[in-house]
């Protein structure tokens, strides 16, 4: 397996990248890099370079770049040679911490489409406080989805959630405004309509927005607008209250601080809940490859889980799945 | 000032409405009450009746009742009845804390919305980190709005913010999926128009949900979609987070519940900045009068509140200048 990794993208580039890459490289001896970026910054960072194959580029994609027009103009960035790589079929895979709107900008019109699928969805794993976590699509690929699409994303998340998260039959959840079947806009009655038509998956009705913590779902379908909104919602929500939580133990002196010492193994209990770095990355469902974007803020341990999930995709050939799926749905 | 209260609608009622009232009557010598309900239920908890009429009535609205069926049929529920008496000039406004939806419907076919207003939306107060709050419409009123209808619940939230939470320019923000003007599908990016050529507002651009809790915008601007899925979600993973933090105080043994008695002060003000029972209930915007939604679960205190925040806005004639506003725009 040949994973083409853009060594140039996220906040610790290209260190936590290198590293994380390395220790995947050491303990999976089936997994081979291509690593592309700055030659001169990634050669000090490897000690040994078994199985990875450095292709030295200068350019690369920032992140306030305009992402159409950075992946057409910069034709020698670190992330578009990675997603020329996988499209010329030198690279199974492609991992990027970098610019997500240039990641979809580079998996759409250079690794492309699955036939059959007209916009490809962005999918975190996001935590519930059973420790199971789930999977949601899209949040944010696209401003706007038709019924269709977020049908595709509930055939998708469902390969995906057995595969990758080994359900035998994972729940899948529409995200709407309330619970009963009538809810919602003529996007989402439609969409509710045609899940439950849908033979080959679990859907299980809509879910609400105040439940997904609560794992009311394994797979949860959305249209991108809402999606992002309620993703980037649970992220700030989530940020800001244990901020407060900080700032208590730490700015009300001593006693607070003695306080806090002594919740600590709760508090990082839930801090434990709420890591999910051990998921892997945000893919990119609907490509004719696993496209995955890392955080931009990932450490090197976060890196090293999404090579175990490209893996992990890889071997279960969740993207062959999917591609099987729609050319027999074609031809049905 | 006449208030028409539906004496029945919540989890705690009449018990803690009849409270709440009481209190604001024995405090605001200009208040008046309608009470509709179950006279035999709400008699003996009230010592003093001053300023206080109760109009019985056996008949209510129940949770799970079609909204607009309940509406029709249920003639003589407290709600109608409190209803029916602001649309006869018998009261100034209304409170309830029945059901979200039989309310709306109340509000949109007995109370009537101001000419010129499509959609009446439901804007809550949500708090802030820096203890100020905001307000956020439509969180669910509607399940689809155009952009027309999303400005005019810009201009009534501006209204709002200033005469009710004491702001001279409150800063009006759209919900989107980036703060770039160009962000959002076809809705949001009219409305971004829309709002910037507004010369009444000071419009200060897109928020993202992750940044409201952090005071974003005084005033945040959303389709009933997506503030609603926005809304639950930071309420859900509030609550869900709080969850968390409480059973790692109580579920750890001795010595965190120890640490958790030391952080008292710290936890204390945490669920201070998040209780929001002080702003009062949750505005139908666009209708004749004030029509205001207490929550289901609410206290006495609560309900207290929700009785100033009405009197506010009876005494700022918020109603009025909407009115007055949208009859000017039409004029021009």
């Amino acid at each position: 397996m040949k994973i083409a990794i853009d060594a140039m993208g996220g906040d610790h580039a290209p260190e936590v990248v290198i590293q994380g890459i390395a220790q995947a490289r050491d303990e999976r001896p089936e997994l081979e890099f291509l690593v592309y970026g700055d030659e001169t910054k990634i050669r000090p960072l490897l000690a040994d370079d078994t199985r990875m194959t450095i292709i030295d580029t200068k350019e690369k994609i920032n992140s306030d770049d305009e992402p159409v027009r950075a992946i057409r103009s910069k034709k020698q960035a670190s992330m578009v040679l990675a997603a020329q790589a996988v499209k010329n079929g030198e690279a199974d895979a492609m991992i990027s911490l970098g610019s997500t709107g240039a990641l979809l900008a580079a998996g759409l019109f250079i690794v492309g489409r699955i036939r059959g699928i007209d916009r490809p969805g962005l999918m975190p794993t996001l935590p519930t406080t059973d420790g199971a976590g789930f999977v949601m699509l899209d949040v944010g690929a696209n401003a706007e989805n038709r019924a269709s699409q977020l049908v595709q994303y509930a055939v998708m998340g469902n390969f995906y959630a057995h595969d990758l998260r080994g359900l035998a039959k994972p729940k899948v959840g529409l995200l709407n405004n309330g619970t009963e079947a009538n809810k919602g806009d003529a996007l989402h009655q439609e969409t509710y309509q045609l899940l439950s038509e849908l033979d080959d998956i679990d859907f299980i009705g809509n879910v609400e927005s105040d439940s997904l913590l609560k794992h009311a779902a394994d797979v949860v379908v959305t249209d991108g607008f809402t999606g992002n909104a309620a993703l980037k919602a649970i992220e700030g929500s989530a940020k800001t209250i244990l901020g407060l939580l900080k700032h208590a133990i730490m700015d009300n002196g001593l006693k607070a601080k003695l306080g806090g010492a002594l919740l600590r193994n709760g508090i990082k209990e839930i801090a434990t809940t709420f890591d999910v770095s051990s998921y892997g990355g945000a893919v990119l469902l609907g490509l004719k490859a696993p496209v995955v974007k890392a955080h931009g803020g990932a450490d090197a341990k976060a890196v090293y889980y999404t090579v175990r999930q490209v893996e992990k995709m890889l071997e279960a050939q969740t993207v062959q799945k999917v591609v099987a799926y729609f050319d027999a749905k074609k031809q049905a």
